[in-house]
């Protein structure tokens, strides 16, 4: 009889996270908080000292046939500061590996690292470290950011208590339409190589896939207000899935409504009209917007209940199994994550 | 005219790094030494943060069909390791990214994850995050670890002296023998699927390769001593490219006995006799040993003059233009780096 063989698909990205998780113990004293939240938390004295890591690999992550090497560098290291603005802290330092294959000329490299360097001059980060070599196959960029937060002011997925209020910043789904019509540009270009992109009525969304920018800006501001967060994440993987992320880890349950969640108008227009797909499943599932997802204490609110760019779009519940998206009709549909799954079968 | 394009294995990864950090200026205050040595520092208080990183690539640092994955695991972790003791410091925590395709099921995964583990609790160094995504080919992993070592004790490869003596721990060449022959067997079995491995005499080069180890025992022992090495350094890439690192960052010559390396007798013959190549030259020119290169001050021999596991292979001068190896007939003859070029054209 044949072994039987587990699939990573059977199992998907968290479950494998857990399940690497369930076989590590923290040994050293200074390991404050291990796998499990968008950065590692590691003691530092006064301040405590984040780190996280994100890898993108070419034909997974991005397609380098409509992806500016600027942009993707610049978006390599935007990723790893949301990461550090998600645990409520401030970007210092990163270091950066590249695995590249002899089709890349050294201008090329340049004009990847052009975008990185942008990056880290916008965010105030400084690049210090990597490795170079080549690989065998396609670009893999990874990198690990190093972020700094006062001890008291580390904000966890785990702290979302009842009754708070459920925040998220800027306007979601617009990267994944970015994606779908990069996607489709491509398409209609492999089949007619004499047609030009068709890129104009879409810029917004075209520069949310492929230029994000993390959300430092408002942790920043929650500061200079005197707000702590309870619980925060960034929406890599869908607001859907970074919500039940915070459920689980804070034990709670959460309700959000569907005419709260922001969604631009040209993204709404662009996903309803010109794509025929609902937009608001573009913000629920589809990922890659890097905005925060955060939930406050009511006594929070009068702080920044005018805040141009902060959204209020439900709140907490003591019931932890039952998170809830309640309709423009009012009628409450279950949330579930669908995200991302790059192991899915195709 | 066709614009003029520059290929990678026309400036090598020292170049390019040259180049990428051509372009960094640190900002933050916190950011103590960036690009260009093993390891950043990074402002920590009385203790500086040591961060690195190392990726491995399948098909160019590591070959599936006979490297088990447990050993890759602990290898992947090992190299890293080996970074943060060259600054002198103390490992104590680790990100780890993995690009997978589907041909990897969860308990190769596993398996993986057992080496990965396993070096962790023997160098004392906790897990504590990364990142898993899917891969559109070959398997890489991408690790970042964080070091700890007192602001003053960090050693950096700047710091050689006029009349300092050169050291190594271990043995050196033992890698890139175990690589060869492993190298070896496999066209054997290519050709001659019923032929078993003949690994028995090589079992010590062998597992150089596969599974290498981190001298942070050195570095503990050093530190109990009270020796605090001028330079440092680890020998990734060949004894001879990371002597010329240490020449050219501490602006000082080396001179190095040929009959002073250390090399191991099985690697002396299984180079000379089974291979047919010069065991010296394995030393010089193989890398992947991990094994540490550095200066102490005169006033520090006495200490360790009889150290079992410390050799003792030359001494440093002035003349910063002039790195030789003394051959066994006493001929000088200038040391260049061959060390590795993944970007060579083949």
């Amino acid at each position: 009889m044949a072994e039987q063989r587990l699939e990573i698909n059977q199992l998907g990205e968290f479950g494998l996270i857990d399940r690497i998780n369930s076989n590590v113990e923290l040994s050293n004293k200074s390991s404050l908080f291990g796998i499990g939240d968008d950065a590692a938390v590691i003691d530092g004295g006064e301040e405590s000292i984040l780190l996280c890591t994100d890898m993108l690999t070419e034909g997974v992550h991005f397609d380098l046939s409509y992806t500016p090497l600027q942009h993707l560098g610049y978006k390599a290291v935007v990723v790893n500061i949301s990461d550090i603005a998600a645990m409520n802290g401030r970007p210092e330092q990163i270091v950066v590996s590249l695995g590249l294959s002899n089709r890349f000329s050294v201008e090329a490299i340049d004009t990847l690292y052009e975008g990185i360097n942008a990056a880290c001059k916008n965010y105030n980060v400084d690049l210090v470290g990597g490795d170079i070599t080549s690989s065998a196959s396609g670009l893999v960029i990874s990198i690990a950011a190093i972020g700094k937060v006062k001890k008291d002011k580390v904000v966890y997925r785990s702290g979302a208590k009842e009754n708070d209020i459920v925040c998220v910043t800027g306007d979601l789904g617009g990267a994944y339409l970015g994606l779908q019509i990069l996607e489709r540009d491509k398409q209609v270009f492999l089949t007619n190589p004499d047609m030009k992109p068709q890129l104009e009525n879409f810029e917004y969304m075209v520069g949310r896939q492929l230029k994000p920018e993390a959300r430092t800006d408002i942790v920043y501001e929650l500061a200079e207000l005197g707000i702590k967060p309870t619980s925060m994440i960034d929406i890599s993987d869908g607001l859907a899935s970074e919500l039940l992320h915070i459920s689980i880890n804070s034990g709670v349950g959460i309700k959000i409504f569907e005419d709260k969640i922001p969604i631009d108008t040209k993204v709404y227009e662009t996903a309803a009209i010109e794509l025929k797909i609902d937009p608001v499943t573009c913000a629920l599932n589809g990922g890659e917007d890097y905005e925060l997802l955060f939930t406050i204490n009511q006594t929070d609110f009068e702080k920044i209940k005018n805040h141009q760019d902060i959204h209020f779009i439900g709140h907490v519940h003591d019931n932890a199994k039952q998170n809830l998206l309640i309709t423009k009709q009012g009628t409450p549909i279950p949330l579930t994550a669908q995200g991302w799954n790059h192991f899915k079968k195709d």
